[in-house]
Formats: structure tokens, C-alpha cells, sequence
């Protein structure tokens, strides 16, 4: 890490040194020591019984419906492909919409139409950033054939107003929990609302397998189709007594190797988030103190999260605009990204109606994701917060050399 | 193993004792050492660079582009993903029709339709049993955006004719070539081959990454494409100059372990091929002489072949029908499969109008696949024939005890 930035030419958007000479990263990265690793992985190698429902596979699915507190786990290669499949079985086989928020993953609406389904955009709660029940109760038609929420990484939404929706409608709740790992919602671990949802194994993510991800479900038919959808939907390994013509196979199986390593970080899981809560109080220490900036508040005090994520709030009076902040930060080498942004029907409309979603199109304008995770120490925070000051102080002349004014 | 079966009741199918203990299974399954893999395995883990483009992914991409000597690999989750992904670029986002030979692996008509196709089923060469370019040639249409070729373990196929008709007739030649790693054709290795060609890395498969695949291909454009593709087509990444308003992008790539195991296995590749030519030699001489079986050729006099598959051809005068043969083997304890059987148009055809493709439901009755790889010694395969030898001579005995005289 270089020396304080006094003055406006010590930014690296400027020609100064950047703050950071190796990136840091805006994902998790956690890892057990190596020796841990790789005993594990030994015990999967020496049993030769690598892929297709292994030991470390059938081990990792028990844990986690424990720790879910729910009636079945179904691993698989990633979460996108989950989503995927839960979107195709809602569909019965029949092209549709699926319900989902505007501010949220850019893969989203690329799933849905993996699925042969159409992305119906939604809008979200001012309040909580997530799927809004009563626009999409007013959006949704007979064609809708399943909702699709987002559980943020700082609150689950309105789970509630979505599952009553969702019941009254007939349309399946599909909840994409991937920043929901870790949280509680009224007291219940995320993992047992809706239909089914949906949570990562990825490197960046809080349980880290490197890759993969599993669905959870209490709809112990919807497990059955699902286990045997992610294995091609083999005829000869049809299940019995269920209807299931319109399933389409594919090649989803989490393998033991990420299993093994998703197991060996479950035991780490509070300090994990121990580390995520300090880092989140320390950048709420060096941001809250500066005019125009805020970090997105999250919390815990009445139901336990996660606190994957640290999304800077960028408005008046801070001199530069959020792209420009965006800037100013890469340049020092913090991997920063926009939040959310641009909003879905924006960015990936493909010839679908899309209305205006106001409250979308002014969240995806303001945030700043900044970087997080076990490569992200205390000082890093701390030399990012002196370097937002010195820019704060000396607005007028970073805009000026900037080229605005 | 237990002991030589010399009576009828020493059939386990007829209550005498399994001949093998513990099942043997029709996949490669070869491992290197296991410190070799570690060894590899904790310079991914200390690098933190476990997904998203690696060390391990970029020297095996680089690795399998001269192997193979094509212009681009593009290393995937898993094979069905590669191929699932080539058939919806090769759609252009159009509802059509992609063509395929009927007699083939049961995942295939699923991957269409995840592509927004649907399989038009076509018959194969009775020489070679792979796509017959004739019959796609009178099936296909102007709805026909893709054809799908097969490569079988002991003949790649008819390159050149499905070539010809795919530039004819404007729609990529995609080739699913899962098991022509280590082949070549008219001596050049497979995957440079049509418009593409996908190989896997499964665990059962010759080259063992555990789990994951790859796209070959000499055309830049579509593996800029197919690079975007796999992770999410994220409109940031939005490569400039081409046209791609049609891809849907999901999560297909492949991560840094799956990657080292298969570079761990490259240098292995000849001796793996050596243990399978072993254990076809001696298939080929225990079951040869016994009337009405063959083994099904695989002639590596002109081409290289990786021999990863043993199917025993069943006929008269074999006392068995080819289903009881799958039971009796089934009960000594040997893993078999019938081979590409029932033909895809019979087993899962979902309202498309289906013709009668005859040599299809001809072979579809014939095959067994027999025990292979790693996992079974040359004893087990004498073990076999000796079997396979007493009920050919007890033939009208077996018959009569099996209820069927």
C-alpha cells in the first residue's frame, strides 16, 4: 500500500500511485488451510467414487438440510443451472413469463430464457431493494408461470407478501438466496420459504466449494424431479408416481471435490461472518463521517445476516458522480463495481414490452460495491476511507482536474 | 472373484454366488498418483485463482488446442453444457429444428430443447452407426439450424459427407465428440472437425478432469462467442465486432480442479490407451469364438482409436435374448448397459412427429456394453468369457431354468 493522498495529484486517476499494488477483489474468498484441504480431498481421490451422488455430495446435502432446517438439499454444478431448472419444471413445459426484479444479477433474465420462459420485470421496495408483491401482482397474467425473488445480502425481501401472492395465483416462488447464505428471516434460516431457493458454492461466495450450489425445498416431489433432472432425466432412472413429461435433463451434478471443500468451510461459517461484520463496521466508521456518502445499512439486530457485500451510497454533496467514483476507485486498484446497475429491462430487453420501473432505474444510478471478503484487511478499509476524505476535502479541485466544472 | 461356473446353478442369476464382489463398472475411471494430483492441486489452491479463467484453465486450453491441433478450446463445466450452448448460437435465437442420429447417447434430445430446438431424429450408416448424411440430407428443412453428428468410440463417421451437406445447406456441423478423444480421422486428431466439436472430461471418460468439458473449433468468432457465453454473456464483458444479440449466457465454466486433474491426466493419454487396446484384445479373444457373440470392431490400422468402449454384439445362436444377457452379467456382479438402446426417437419423443427409422431399431436391440477401464483386470475379462463360454454350452439347460424353454 502506497502513502496518504494529501493532495488531488497524489490519485491515481490523476497520475499518482495507485493505493493498492494487487487488486482487491469485491467476492468472499475464503479457504481452509490447505493441509485440511487436502486431506479431505485424499479420502474422496482414494475412494475412486468422484462424481454422481459420492460420499462428500450425500454428506454435504445432510448438513446443509440441517443447517437450513429443511426437508431437502439438491446439490448442483452451479446456482445458475438450479435457477434454471426450477424455472423449466414451474414452467410445466409451457412458454410463459417469469416474474422478477429489475435490480438485480444481469444473468437473470438469460436463465428464464434458458427455460423457454420470457423475463416479466418487476419493479422493487424503495426500502428494502427487493421484488416489490404489488407490482408484481399487478404486472403478472396467466402467462406467468413462476416468480422468481432475490434475497439480498442485507434483507430477504417480503417473503410473506411474495408466498401469499405466489399461493393466491397459483404461480411457484422461486428465491434466488444466494447472498441469503447465513441469514435468518424471523427467526427461520433462509432456505425453507417459497417453493425452493437457490444458494452458490462459489469461491466468492460465503460457503466457498470453489464452484457449485445446491436447492433447498420442503416439496419432496419437487427434490424427487429435480434429482433426477440433474442427472439427463435418464429414462431407466425415472422415478415412480410423479408427473413428469414436461422435465427436461441436463448435466448438473456437484462433484465430490466441492463438496469436499464446501464441507470444510461449514465449520467456519461464524467467523466467517465475524470477519464480514468487522470489515462492514469499518467502513461504516471511515464512510458515515463524509458529506454526500453512506454505507448500505444491514442489520442484524433482530435476525442474523450474512454481511457479504459493502455497497457505498453515493449522493449530493460528494463531489464526483457514482460512475466517476467508480473510476476514481479501480484506478487505485480497489475492484470495484456499480451495484445492480444498469437495471435489467434496460440493459437486457430482447424485444419484450418493458415498462418504466422508477424506483429500479433510480437505485441502479447510485451504488458502489466495494471490495470485500478474506483479501480485504482493516487497513485496506481504512486507506480507502482517508482517500475518500482527501477527496471530499478538495472537491472543487479533483472535479476541476477531472475536466469538470 | 469367486470360483470357474461350470453349471447352470452356478449362474448367480440362477442363485449361485456373484462372480465379482464389488461391481465393475463401463467407465475409464483412471486417477494419476495421487501426490501428482495434490502436488498440482495446492499451487491452485496458494494462487486463490480457483475459478473464472485460472493458471490451470488457461495452460489446459493451450495444452488440448495443440493436442487436438485446432485454432481454440474453450474449456466448460461439463460436455452437455458445450453442446447445449453450440446449438442455441447455432439457432440465432430461431425456433428450428436441430438433427440428430437416433441411435445415441439419451441425454441429446433434452440439450435441444434447453437450446429452444427440437430434435429431428435421423437414422444411421449400418456399417459405421453414426449419422447417416443421406437421411439428414431428405429429413432436413429450412426449420433445420443445426446438425448434431455423433462420434462413436470405434468410427468417427461420415465427416466429409455431413461437411459437404452442412455447408450445402447453411447449418453448423456440430459433433459431439465425447468419444473420439485420442482418435483420428484420416490422420488428423479429432476436434478440428465441422463447425465445432465437444470432448468431456467426466470421470468415466479418457481424459479425467473428475467433471467438466471442452469446445474445439477453428473459428475465432464463434469461441469469442462461446467465451462470452459461459460466463453469463455479462454485458460488461460484451466482446466488440460481433453479432451476439442472440446469445443467452449462463455459467459453464470450468474451475481450476477440474483443470489440474485433467492436465495431470494429458501425459497419460498413451498408456491409457494401451490398457484399453489390452483389455479389447482380450474381449476379442475370449468371445470370438463362442457362437453367436462378437465383439464389436475397432480397427486402429489406419487411425488412431482410444478403444474406450467394449460392446459385445448379441445373435443367434446365442441362447440368450440380448435383455436376458444384460441380466445375467447384471447378477455376476458386471455393470453393463445396453448400448444406445431404445433409439431416441422411440424413448423420447415429446409430440414430434417421429418416422420409422429401421436401422436405428434394428442395432438398438443388438448390444451390450461390457465392463472397461481401469477398474477391471484382464482376469476379470478372461473370468467373463469362461461365463459367457458355459452358457453357451448350456444353453438349452440355461434356457429351461430361466422359465423360457
Amino acid at each position: 500500500m502506497t502513502g496518504a493522498k494529501r493532495r488531488p495529484e497524489d490519485l491515481a486517476i490523476l497520475g499518482g500511485d495507485p493505493l493498492f499494488t494487487s487488486p482487491r477483489p469485491i467476492g468472499q474468498l475464503d479457504a481452509p488451510p490447505v493441509e485440511d484441504y487436502l486431506r479431505i480431498l485424499r479420502r474422496s481421490f482414494e475412494s475412486r467414487r468422484l462424481t454422481n451422488d459420492g460420499p462428500a455430495v450425500q454428506e454435504l446435502e445432510q448438513r446443509l438440510c440441517d443447517w437450513h432446517q429443511v426437508g431437502n438439499c439438491i446439490s448442483v454444478a452451479n446456482a445458475a443451472l438450479g435457477l434454471t431448472m426450477l424455472m423449466q419444471l414451474a414452467s410445466r413445459g409451457r412458454p410463459g413469463d417469469v416474474a422478477m426484479p429489475a435490480f438485480s444479477f444481469r444473468g437473470l433474465p438469460h436463465l428464464a430464457r434458458w427455460a423457454g420462459q420470457t423475463p416479466l420485470f418487476c419493479d422493487v421496495d424503495p426500502a428494502t431493494h427487493t421484488l416489490d408483491p404489488a407490482d408484481v401482482a399487478d404486472r403478472m397474467t396467466d402467462r406467468t408461470n413462476s416468480i422468481l425473488a432475490v434475497c439480498n445480502f442485507n434483507d430477504p425481501g417480503d417473503l410473506e407478501g411474495l408466498g401469499e401472492l405466489a399461493r393466491r395465483r397459483g404461480a411457484p416462488l422461486i428465491i434466488d438466496s444466494v447472498y441469503g447464505f447465513g441469514a435468518t428471516h424471523r427467526g427461520r434460516p433462509l432456505g425453507g420459504f417459497g417453493t425452493a431457493e437457490v444458494f452458490s458454492l462459489h469461491a466468492t461466495k460465503l460457503l466457498n466449494g470453489f464452484e457449485g450450489g445446491y436447492i433447498t425445498t420442503n416439496d419432496d416431489a419437487l427434490a424427487t424431479a429435480l434429482r433426477w433432472q440433474r442427472n439427463f432425466a435418464l429414462p431407466g432412472l425415472r422415478p415412480d408416481g410423479l408427473e413428469l413429461d414436461h422435465v427436461l435433463g441436463l448435466n448438473a451434478k456437484l462433484n465430490e471435490l466441492h463438496a469436499a471443500m464446501a464441507l470444510a468451510g461449514l465449520d467456519r461459517v461464524d467467523s466467517i461472518i465475524e470477519g464480514n461484520k468487522a470489515r462492514h463496521q469499518a467502513y461504516l466508521e471511515q464512510v458515515d463521517p463524509i458529506p454526500g456518502l453512506a454505507l448500505m445499512p444491514c442489520d442484524d439486530s433482530r435476525d442474523r445476516r450474512g454481511f457479504q457485500l459493502a455497497i457505498l451510497d453515493v449522493g449530493s454533496p460528494w463531489p464526483l458522480t457514482r460512475d466517476e467514483t467508480l473510476k476514481l476507485l479501480r484506478a487505485e486498484g480497489a475492484a470495484v463495481g456499480p451495484y445492480y446497475s444498469p437495471p435489467l429491462h434496460v440493459a437486457d430487453a430482447r424485444g419484450e414490452s418493458v415498462a418504466r420501473l422508477p424506483v429500479s432505474e433510480v437505485l441502479a444510478r447510485r451504488f458502489v460495491q466495494l471490495p470485500v471478503g478474506e483479501l480485504v484487511s482493516l487497513d485496506d478499509i481504512r486507506a480507502i476511507g482517508a482517500l475518500l476524505r482527501s477527496v471530499s476535502e478538495h472537491g472543487d479541485a479533483v472535479r476541476a482536474r477531472l475536466g469538470r466544472v
